[in-house]
């Protein structure tokens, strides 16, 4: 029996004022599909959020679900999307990409961020006929490093991606933490501005289950339903999850769920590395990559469940840590106290 | 404003026991996936319900889904799936079954229902090489037209397709009120033997959403989290809808709320009947369609939310009201009043 | 051994024009890929033949990939299309066009022809958001039993597509013999006003293999190569079919060809007329449908190569009979007259 | 207009012989859909040349064709192809293997060529259960990059794949100029041996169109003729691959027409070495990339066809020159003059 999880931020179920509102609409008669009463009014608040009253906004119940939804409805046959070898469509969707018909060119990057050169490199190279077409470039914030992207990188990327006729695509699974974080620059109403879609994660920031994709650009956004339905994303009951953001967004519950989940993770970070340690990636999120003995991780495994994220040397490797707005502080204390007395 | 909505039977939340449930279990630390000890107790009552423990069960968001992933998982590029033209899968899914790659050979009915003769004839018409190869049966029961199936129709279905190497898959999205009918014969044990592949409809019987995918031959069960993976249907709080299947499946609530959806859809065919009215089919389940004639549906349809589903002559139409186990037996009582009133 | 062959009309090689034109242009060194001298002359002569050069011309190596990778350049995913259920995409391309993610709608027909009435039935059919959305109308011409369309029909067929934002597409896999037709009131000028996309079929009427496609539309010609590269239709030497169709187009010899076919099975049709024989469909066509008597079909099959079609009645059949540009008179005649003698 | 093009190899049209052969039969009555006595006579001949009896023979009409169909065959949803980050399927198809679903794990190379200790890494990398499963390891010989495997490392990666239950695949677009470089000491009984699946280039090496695919595996050819007529891949005159295999099967003219290729290859090799020039990859076959001055390159552009291939450094590049079955001597001694003179 392990003493606590910090495998990921989706160990425990929803915030409670969540589960206190879906308790509170139970029995309204609401239309299906998301178009009942809470899915419209979560929608507004969203729009407003993010200052693009033309936005649309569409709930789905997964990230894997939602990118590939959002690439599948962007991308014609032969065009493909460039993104971070590290990106979750890389790595952890399972080839959900592929199986849409869409090639990912992937680029090499230690921090989790791709930059406008790597970007231009990319797109160069594709000067033939026979090669794919690249159209969407896919950005992770916060990384799966746990990294963040300033404004001016997002920015550029996003001038550049204009200038070239591309597709900018934030996966925003950790956008809360990111946001959130000491040091971002960010708001929402840049990612009404600088990205063509993106979606806010629920299922890692306080929500049961539950994406929110918003499409700022309005060309992208003709028959988004259709998409929807075809992939097995349209909820019968889409009120689940409208009434989840509406609660997550209607005051800002939704960044201080991110907040608490960062300020963990910096205790955790400083903790560890006043024991020595270092670190994978300079990470100020929710996943910190702290750098172990492995003689020393076996033993922390029988206390705590984490993942072994990579080898880093013959005897050390990083592991990850993740807090969420559930993390208890109680139990970041004792992890911090069973570190040093392993050493 | 309505009086009320006889559109569907997901208008409202889910059963008050499930909301209990998962707000008892909400802080509860979990594995991610499907793989927390909620899922895993009720994939233990599933397979003693239907009296098969080598089944796998895997739960997902909707039906749509549902369908798409266990067809794609079976079925080779080149081979298609058999079924009756009102299906599902065949009008309101938007081609979500094609857009995996396969044809459905489409049968035609009036009832919903299939015939081993009807599957006889698609198959063997389909004897070039190049024509698609029909490898599964997809058969709803109750069928989008509330009729259901009797245990020797599904007997010999099943028998028909052991004999030509067919896969018997069955959507029970409405699987409740099938088994909850006062006509029906089967039960739960039947589907765990005669059927290959089905699902047991949460979203339509009381859940907030969930359907739990049944697979008894284990052939089939070879890296099925991948395909649920792949195409975006694995939860990572996985919890939310095995809590909801385990309050459902731990005593007899799962047949007990579509009880109540039948008395309620019972109700509403006997008033409707002694006031004169036919009906399109004859359904012992949660969804009936009277015909009745279009000037009084359009002074209905300011009352009443119902689709007009077909036209029947120059002058009637039938419409389909659907009840739910949420259904309240005054709205019905209200109905039948209003209806006796506008003739 | 069989003394002759009415199987199809790919049963020969080429005309020898067309091999000694391959044979002329043998070492001569050419670009790849479509972009030779050859391919460019013979797409000169398509677009005056049809009188429209705005079109773009592409040539393939066989029909069923004609038709996938046109129709997937078309579609979006959530879009299907309206043929006939006797039509070769339906029936015949072992799900080609469903491989690449899109629904038919199939229409019922007994002479494999479509009508504006029917075609408006689909339509208006699916007028809810979980359906799929027709955009093409494909139509064959001649269709796959032998008739023809005329003007009028393909004109209102085009007007009401034009009316209703779809696509017409035209399968000519036989358009040769369509056109040569005692019955014909169309010209390749007319294919080249009113459909959006057609293809000219090389393999039944001449060539070694290969068919023309015709993109009229110049919003669909977008991209079309990479369309055609990925999936694997662009021939390294492409001018294999260029020459060919630079042969066949560049006096009449496309149409002498298939007159030739039209004048053997004329010859076919009156002759079995005369022994008092009906037929399936009243074809114009180089493709024949006569009915049967299954003891007499036994003993034509130990003399002859041909299709039983289809079952009419318990003891007669409808056969298939296809004559070709090298169809034999002397077979012909041998044809006739062994079916006399068993009569 | 240039003097001569050294592009690729397939600037010409087929060997003599063969358009003879397609001339000589051109009027003899065949079935269709490779059943014709040419497929069947010209897979006799290759089953015995590979030494494998139980191995299945198929035409189709292109490499990307050969490559998308072997691929989409062997793999479940969920698997991927390992492959060299050069190779033909991750550059030059447009993305043909992630169009029919799948993901390529690109492999980094300098030479093309890929060991088992890189396919070990990735298969070792891929050991969670949300990524995709590697199935096939995927090799060309000779490369894109005109190098060849050693008999040792082909041995090698089959024994890996056979240990680890992948299949191997191997790309023999240029096969012919592989086995009959000086290096080579793999024979065809190998390929019957150590691949699961491997396909011989015609278009490449002296045929007009057309690719042998060889599936050694009797698991793996199950319905494979249902794959190749879904994508369009199945002629109508099936005769035409076939007949041109045979006559380059029938002696030892597939092999002599690839040792003329590299014969004219090495002459250039040796040519530009004399005059001092280094070169990309030690290429043993008919393509070979020198480095050049890019002030040379841009005067040779205006006398000769070829490629650029890579920038190397601020000042010169790769060219890529390919020869061919037709190249002809005295066009190489013009080249090497040439080049001597622009020095």
């Amino acid at each position: 029996m392990l003493k606590y999880l910090f495998l990921n931020d989706y160990s425990e179920g929803a915030h409670p004022n969540i589960l206190k509102t879906l308790t509170e609409i139970n029995l309204q008669q609401e239309v299906g599909y998301g178009e009942d009463s809470l899915s419209i009014k979560a929608t507004e608040l969203i729009k407003n959020k993010i200052e693009n009253n033309t936005a649309s906004v569409h709930f789905v119940s997964g990230g894997t679900q939602a990118n590939l939804i959002v690439l599948a409805s962007i991308l014609k046959p032969y065009e493909s999307v460039i993104a971070a070898k590290t990106s979750h469509i890389c790595v952890h969707e399972a080839g959900a990409i592929e199986a849409t018909g869409h090639k990912i060119n992937e680029i090499e990057t230690t921090d989790g961020k791709i930059t406008v050169k790597q970007i231009r490199e990319v797109y160069e190279e594709h000067n033939m006929e026979h090669m794919v077409i690249p159209k969407v470039v896919f950005i992770s914030n916060a990384t799966e490093l746990g990294t963040v992207y300033t404004k001016k990188e997002i920015q550029e990327i996003s001038d550049f991606c204009k200038e070239l006729g591309l597709y900018l695509y934030l996966d925003g699974a950790r956008i809360g933490t990111a946001l959130a974080s000491k040091v971002n620059d960010l708001d929402f109403s840049d990612l009404g501005k600088f990205v063509d879609v993106f979606y806010i994660g629920g299922t890692k920031n306080g929500a049961l289950l539950g994406e929110a994709i918003v499409i700022n650009r309005t060309d992208l956004q003709e028959k988004f339903r259709s998409h929807l339905k075809q992939r097995g994303a349209l909820l019968a009951k889409g009120r689940v999850i409208g009434a989840q953001f509406l609660e997550l967004f209607k005051d800002d519950l939704y960044i201080d769920l991110a907040k608490h989940a960062n300020t963990m993770a910096d205790k955790l970070t400083n903790g560890i590395r006043e024991q020595g340690y270092g670190f994978l990636t300079d990470s100020p999120t929710n996943q910190i990559f702290p750098i172990i003995p492995n003689s020393i991780i076996s033993k922390l495994e029988e206390l705590y469940g984490f993942y072994v994220w990579v080898k880093v040397d013959e005897d050390n490797s990083a592991i990850r840590l993740v807090t969420s707005w559930a993390t208890e502080e109680r139990a970041v204390d004792e992890f911090l106290e069973d570190l040093k007395e392993l050493k």
